[in-house]
């Protein structure tokens, strides 16, 4: 029997989706792609034994897996490879337990992140990492990634709530990891091993998360600068005074009339470049005032925004990658540099988009110092500008060559998956990158789990 | 050539001591010793290539080596293994780098955690985890460990804090891990791995860490109770008013009397347990005046107290758990519990000394739900009271299974070390210790790194 077969067999014909819009529907996330491929079949496990029936099926005839959530990541970690399963988590969304007491959560790996924040509310707890797909983009998948977001410059990335895990290996043993205490130093830490590693080591089937408290009050600082190096600089002035905001978010020009023309808002009138800052907790207030004449004598027009402004201002920067916009011609970058590079990155950036003739804007978490530049050209309809791929890939690589020679990452938080391992050498030597290959080799010795991607 | 006259050649006399003394002083670390191995040298490295030079030589004839820094930890993870060479890493004391615009700091294993702080103090920053000992431990012990300590309730644990490691592997190669940007996620987390595996994978010679900020406003908070268990519900009435201490430590009437007559405090005489609270930066007064009336609702007698007397109880409080003073017939435990379950465990653990008719005291880091119960018997002088040891031996499986019971862990932040390998089994499962053992083989083939702890 083929392998869709016997899937379809075990799991029954609700489970294991075999029509062409599925299959194609599941074939990506929303990175670009390099290398298209139909998987096979797509898996909607309901169950921790589906995902064990499915691994196991995979595993005995090698047919490579590819574990995902809501496909809502943008560096191919979900992009079916060639001749697989997609094994989907998005039906195993429910929250099994939310103690109010211990402040932890239970849940299942395709519970949506938001729709955790939302039980999470009512006792005043939230789940912290909120990336910008959070109303769409699963724990799991979130997991997967080590997934960060705006509230991280305070609250720490995916990995700073995760407390235990449930994972299928890649015989299809079940092993639970960590703990359900805040700490716990018990043995090797494996629950941070698979965070971050992107389906590769084995499949998430169920996540303790800690909760942290819902601040009681948030202000909303907007800033306004004529430039965007500027803003850069008011950065690291909060910095300086030693202030944490629970977002400190920066938009240059080209991403504010981009936001703009999306939502009609009038953001490029005022100001070539935005710093949006929250502030949250009992001491809220007070951290406000003490950011604010900073920001004023850099340069700035602040406006302490009222709340619905602020939520949308807010809410404009979450949605100000853009969603689904991204292909061959237009990409969104994910470095990170020690803050106090800031500013000259940001300076060189610009520098880029002339040299190489191609259209920037960046957006910034810019309290970790993780920038979102994307890098787009008009599409060629001629030979005109044939050359215009050529230039992207140019400017992409030296986005990061230029990251890293400041102390850099190319990747703060959306992960390796399959597009970025063209730059992973140049950040991380040979003798790391071994080690990763012989861990994988050790969970994972016939190399099913998602093969081709995070290492 | 015997290894250690290899070591002194290739070393010199000032970096390998032989004498008696020194090989004794440097056997054990602060926990029970259940067997004791003096070492065949101690190595007092000056430098990475000290430390790859002291592992080939150790690889070469498979001779054990303990990797430690100020040998201040309770679990035995430094204690000398039979036939080992001990490397200290106390001479490798130099903060290589502190940015202040960065918010990082690059050290060498040997710094003293207090000296770091000192450090980082004048640019308004600190590094945040604090373990009881940071005035003589290390941040190589500290990594070792995953320490925890006091403010870890608000800042996190060691693993929070630290970016990227340099680690000499068990072939004497050197490799660097991790990111020196806040955020990070290019590859699997290598970094994670190596924090808390007590020098069993590799040894550390350098850590850089993310600095947090110092508060600019702290507030302490001593509620004293009429009894342990009400201390430990005004834990939980804390947590629900969703209000985050710095600092959130439990004392029971055994560590006041402990104390006072230590210190000559008068602890005991204002209440039967004290809840000792730190809030701090700009909402700590906010945070401290909505604590207080909750403490007072739940039966404390609630002292803000001034500066000086304030920072001298988080001082004791820091020393409460006595130093070594630790030997078979006292022991120290480090269990937590889910938060929920706080006053039934501190319920169990007085029940339990009741039963088997030892003492007992417990001071707990209770907003994370770690306690250290210290268990201990008077030293037997006759046969009349023969079977002590096996009363306290049975006390403290007892504390063990029970916080396991729970959904707790045997340990915290200590560490499982070579004490607490006997409970390991019950509390991780054998496939999850035998993917750790295969972990071990992978970055250690020939297990001379730390033989026989912490997993």
């Amino acid at each position: 029997m083929s392998i869709t077969g016997e899937l379809t067999s075990a799991l029954g014909p609700t489970k294991v989706l075999l029509d062409e819009p599925t299959l194609a529907a599941y074939a990506v996330d929303e990175a670009p792609v390099l290398d298209y491929q139909l998987p096979l079949a797509v898996v909607f496990a309901e169950s921790v034994e589906d995902v064990q029936a499915t691994v196991r099926a995979c595993a005995a005839r090698g047919v490579p897996l590819v574990a995902r959530g809501a496909g809502t990541g943008v560096s191919g970690g979900a992009h079916a490879s060639q001749g697989s399963i997609v094994l989907s988590l998005e039906r195993m969304n429910r929250i099994l337990d939310l103690n109010p007491d211990d402040e932890t959560a239970v849940v299942e790996p395709g519970v949506v992140n938001a729709d955790l924040n939302a039980a999470a509310a009512p006792h005043g707890l939230m789940y912290a990492p909120d990336p910008a797909s959070y109303k769409r983009s699963t724990i799991g998948g979130n997991v997967a990634t080590n997934a960060g977001g705006l509230r991280c410059a305070k609250y720490g990335v995916t990995r700073d709530s995760v407390l235990a895990l449930g994972v299928v290996l890649a015989d299809g043993s079940l092993i639970h990891t960590g703990h359900q205490t805040f700490k716990g130093v018990a043995g090797y830490d494996l629950t941070g091993l698979f965070v971050g590693s992107e389906g590769t080591l084995g499949i998430v089937v169920g996540v303790t998360v800690r909760l942290k408290y819902l601040p009681p009050e948030v202000h909303t600082i907007a800033a306004f600068y004529p430039d965007f190096r500027s803003a850069a600089a008011g950065v690291l002035a909060v910095g300086r005074a030693r202030v944490q905001p629970a977002i400190m978010e920066l938009l240059d020009g080209g991403s504010l009339a981009h936001l703009d023309a999306v939502h009609g808002s009038d953001l490029a009138a005022r100001g070539a470049a935005l710093l949006l800052i929250q502030t949250d907790g009992f001491g809220a207030d007070a951290e406000a005032a003490a950011i604010r004449p900073l920001l004023v004598a850099g340069g700035a027009v602040v406006t302490m925004e009222a709340n619905a402004e602020a939520e949308e201002l807010v809410e404009l920067r979450r949605s100000s990658r853009g969603v689904g916009d991204e292909d061959e011609y237009r990409v969104g970058e994910d470095v990170a540099v020690p803050r106090s590079r800031l500013v000259d990155y940001v300076a060189e950036l610009e520098a880029m988009a002339v040299t190489y003739g191609v259209h920037l804007k960046v957006v910034a978490h810019a309290g970790d110092g993780n920038l979102h530049p994307t890098f787009w050209v008009d599409r060629p309809d001629s030979s005109v500008d044939s050359d215009a791929l050529e230039r992207l890939g140019a400017a992409l690589d030296k986005s990061v060559t230029i990251a890293l020679a400041m102390g850099g990452t190319i990747t703060g938080e959306h992960g390796i998956g399959q597009y970025k391992l063209r730059w992973l050498g140049l950040e991380q030597k040979e003798p790391v990158r071994e080690l990763q290959r012989r861990i994988k080799e050790l969970f994972d010795p016939a190399g099913i789990l998602n093969p081709g991607k995070a290492i």
